[in-house]
């Protein structure tokens, strides 16, 4: 099994270790100390020993950070970890903050005192973060100081950083090769007058160099640190236990491979301005960069950009994937359905089961992400994580929400399906029809060329809005192929301004979340492509997204008299080309439950 | 009649003008001079003496500019233009400049040359276009030079300046007393730790003292600036010509009232941080406070959201406004239905009768602007003004679109309807059925809170884009009570970040451009309201429009096979409603017509 079910923390060791963390403080005359949730990579997910919050307070949140002063310590948590942090961390010891509504800064300005001292690790805050603290600490006379990093001097069981292989991806798969991207890159560097650029995200230097690891799990990087100029030429910063003859021939000449001690000199050398993301880049880079005099321009990375346009053999690839998640999703669909409208299952034993059917693919790496699968109340919980302690039987009558994904070789998928147990209220029926009918019409969308996932979100959101419901989360992600599950610039989002291109690969996932009832999702993966032609259409330039994700949706769930003809439209045909994809796949039996699944409503 | 059909310049005049021009530049050492559409006022209209940009060039659009050199001369004009500045300036001696693509800055670098000087009068511009251009230039060796008025210097018969009086507001429209209002604002500066503001609009100094004006026309207010403190106590310069006792009862002790000439002085006196709207506001402002050493802070003026939201009485008024419009509008719309499907008439008929039955009522003040009644394919011009040159004969089997509004004492309107001439070809219906759904989608939404009109703005264009179809124009600006028909700061467009409030008026305007061929828009005014409680919703706040416009929109225009049940309900909702309201108010004939023109579609 690639998910666990354990509580990997518990809340009693978050006493001692905050003991130990201030007596190492006060030995450094330090008044404070801030552990964040992110490694040097600022990436979604950390390896064990980047685990530094879970440790210190017991928190296994995926974004977040802690605050210790010598007489309180407070966990910064967003929205979505409100419940969990209560779990989790021992409230004799840490103090939950709302954040971001309450930011590092603020907490200090009135938590600390004037003349305090607060160490943080350089390499794991970005620029951006330091820098906004700072201001709002100005006149305060509190003072951030860059230091070691004190859980690694108290961890003494610290697990070992991973030295997994760094493994070549490809061209077949990849569809450019790593020559030609750095060439592009390179050349976008000197039409902006930039002469190298720093690389501090593992899945921007695995598109780059066409590679990819097992150092993060469900996230196929290996974790390095490279440098490209604006001659093409990168230098790779990465553990030598990683790197074996195959990689050094896939990485070429062009490609100097160097030890992790030597990036720090390496930055020292760096020539011409030097391009650093202040949003993702540590702190310690843009220290060491004016510490060596280097002229610095702060950017975003043009790599993130590059990497969300798939090319046409990306696609293809993603393609493929989808059709094998889609059969290996609708097995265990059939298999769920035939257990009846009163399964004798737990939440557990349907994650397991749908693992089951996924590793049936010899292409399948691992899971994209931990399966969320909440029964009625448990799925409005939005990033629901079962395991043994909360491990719920199934509803009848009620929903059950599976918002899971996997990383195939040829690429990643994630998809959620919202499904009927027995016969849920009409209340679910009506707003599963609202939550389909905003998938549909973005799915269905045409519009101009320049727009950006903010304008795309309103339709998501309008039938709901209509009857006075909404979600709160962007209705769409961008997902990597064969990499990061979420991945930006683009998002379908209030807050995404960056134009959808062809190629940009997005979640389409809007919800609806009845706190102690049920939740609600229904989510496809969708890419962008230039629009059909159609008869009298203007001569403007219009997109449209293609539907990536193949499963059907729960006739169950559906009450066709809320939707348009349209809709009902998108919605059959969809349902045909599902089966059309798939059936052949699929066992005897699902073909079976499939042609029920799949066949046309009214 | 308010509205005129002459063509008021004539290209001929451009040659001698510019020639005279040239010589008080070369006189005054000169390289160049800037000649803006804009008053000191920078809003949509300027009164005839302000009309330089008219005079010199002959182009009569309602934005731009002309940068005069010793060798060529560039007119400004933006994507409305286009077509009108061709008809309107002599090519041998103007050339038309697409703008903004090409900015003030970026001609000036290519036309001119390092050593000119390129003068301009700081009372007609703002400080951001001036920087910005300064911006532009730096390091080219052209530079910018304020400078008296030369267009004044040599337009002889210049009309004087308007001395209309300004007129008080009754508190039993405006709905809240200027003692209130300039305490409200007053109490704003001193949250936000300014000392006063400078007020340059006359549309906000109307607002906050509660007077009105004639002149700019189809603007009811009076030309004046003013200054207010953050204990409330306003300053008005003002020519004492316009100023009658009434006024000064009016306008009561904590409103000073000066004579133009002392607005200088009195900007040298000005306390505390001073706010500017740097948007808004003639650089010459800033100039001269920064030579009187006041402490400047840039911002927007305060006075532009609170006049958006308008009170109980202004929403009042507004909605008897558009009652006592619409009758109008409806027997405007009988008697055209009478002339049949070959009506003998003219745009300018069109234009002139629909004004007779506006004049009928005794509280209309003017026209809210020139009507825009184009017949086929002077309908597809965004802007058309018709002229006794380019007056049309009414097309039959086409489409006739009017664009128009009225300034009532208790509210402004503005209103679209297209309407079928005979039998409109099929694609007319379809586009027109199309931009209809836009428009109902807009008038039926709830959205959350904090939403703005960029949001919205998707809603009016789905149905037109998911046929490959667009409009190029937002879909709405606010609108003010008897003031002016296009206000900010909220619009519904790509371009607006302000979050619509309750009390906002807003026009919900799509339409469709076929050039050549037709024009559509239906345009209703509507204000943002809380959403009606509705069972099952959540209880987040959400906002919905209130239709204020009543008028019936053209049957003949309708393929209710294209619609949604949900849009038909709408459409017959609100054609019963204006049935119930305008109804009683019709004559005879008009209510026998109106009966059938709201009867139930479907």
């Amino acid at each position: 099994m690639f998910q666990t079910f354990d509580a990997t923390t518990t809340p009693k060791t978050g006493g001692p270790r905050l003991a130990a963390l201030r007596d190492v403080m006060k030995s450094r005359g330090l008044d404070g100390y801030i552990v964040p949730r992110a490694d040097a990579h600022q990436g979604e997910y950390v390896a064990d020993c980047d685990a530094r919050l879970e440790w210190l307070t017991g928190f296994t949140g995926s974004a977040g950070f802690c605050i210790t002063l010598m007489d309180t310590a407070g966990v910064f948590i967003d929205g979505r970890y409100k419940l969990q942090v209560c779990d989790q961390v021992d409230p004799a010891h840490f103090t939950p903050i709302d954040w971001p509504q309450t930011k590092l800064g603020d907490w200090l300005a009135s938590a600390a005192k004037n003349g305090d001292v607060i160490g943080f690790d350089p390499w794991l805050h970005t620029k951006d973060d330091i820098d906004a603290a700072i201001k709002r600490l100005a006149g305060s006379g509190i003072t951030l100081q860059p230091c070691e990093n004190l859980v690694d001097h108290i961890w003494s069981d610290r697990p070992a950083a991973p030295s997994d292989p760094m493994i070549p991806y490809d061209i077949a798969l990849a569809g450019k090769s790593s020559t030609d991207k750095r060439n592009e890159i390179a050349s976008q560097l000197r039409e902006a007058g930039k002469g190298s650029i720093v690389l501090t995200q593992p899945d921007a230097i695995a598109w780059l160099l066409n590679t990819r690891g097992t150092d993060l799990g469900q996230t196929p990087v290996a974790l390095a640190f490279a440098t490209l100029d604006d001659t093409g030429h990168a230098s790779l910063f990465i553990d030598p236990a990683k790197v074996d003859d195959m990689l050094r021939e896939h990485l070429g000449n062009d490609v100097t491979i160097q030890p992790p001690d030597q990036f720090g000199p390496a930055i020292d050398a760096l020539k011409g301005p030097v391009l650093v993301d202040k949003s993702t880049a540590p702190v310690w880079l843009d220290t060491r960069l004016k510490t060596a005099g280097a002229q610095i321009t702060y950017g975003a990375d043009p790599i993130l950009l590059a990497k969300a346009i798939k090319n046409v053999t990306e696609i293809a690839g993603t393609t493929r994937a989808h059709i094998r998640d889609g059969v290996a999703v609708c097995e265990f669909l059939a298999w769920l359905s035939a257990q009846g409208a009163v399964p004798n299952l737990t939440e557990i034993d349907v994650v397991q089961k749908l693992e089951t059917f996924r590793a049936a693919a010899v292409e399948l790496k691992n899971i994209s992400f931990d399966t969320i699968c909440g029964t009625g109340p448990n799925g409005a919980i939005m990033h629901y994580r079962v395991t043994e302690d909360t491990n719920a039987k199934i509803e009848p009558n009620n929903l059950l929400l599976v918002d899971s994904g996997a990383q195939y070789l040829d690429g990643t998928t994630d998809i959620t399906r919202t499904l009927a147990i027995g016969s849920p209220p009409r209340e679910a029926i009506n707003a599963f029809t609202l939550v389909l009918r905003g998938m549909i019409n973005v799915s269905m969308a045409r519009f101009p060329k320049g727009l950006a996932g903010r304008d795309i979100d309103p339709l998501a959101r309008t039938p709901l809005w209509q009857a006075g419901l909404d979600f709160d989360h962007g209705t769409g992600h961008g997902v990597g192929v064969y990499l990061s599950v979420h991945e930006g610039p683009q998002r379908i989002a209030r807050t995404s301004n960056v134009p959808l291109q062809p190629g940009m690969i997005l979640s389409n996932e809007p919800g609806y979340y009845k706190p102690g009832h049920f939740g609600i999702r229904i989510e496809n993966l969708v890419v962008v492509e230039t629009a059909s032609p159609l008869q009298g259409a203007d001569d403007r330039e219009m997109l449209q997204f293609k539907t990536l994700t193949c499963s059907p949706i729960d006739r169950a769930l559906i009450d066709v008299n809320l939707m348009t003809r349209q809709e009902l439209n998108w919605l059959n045909a969809y349902h045909a080309e599902v089966l059309d994809k798939l059936g052949k796949h699929c066992s005897e039996k699902t073909q079976v439950w499939l042609k029920q699944a799949c066949r046309p409503l009214k």
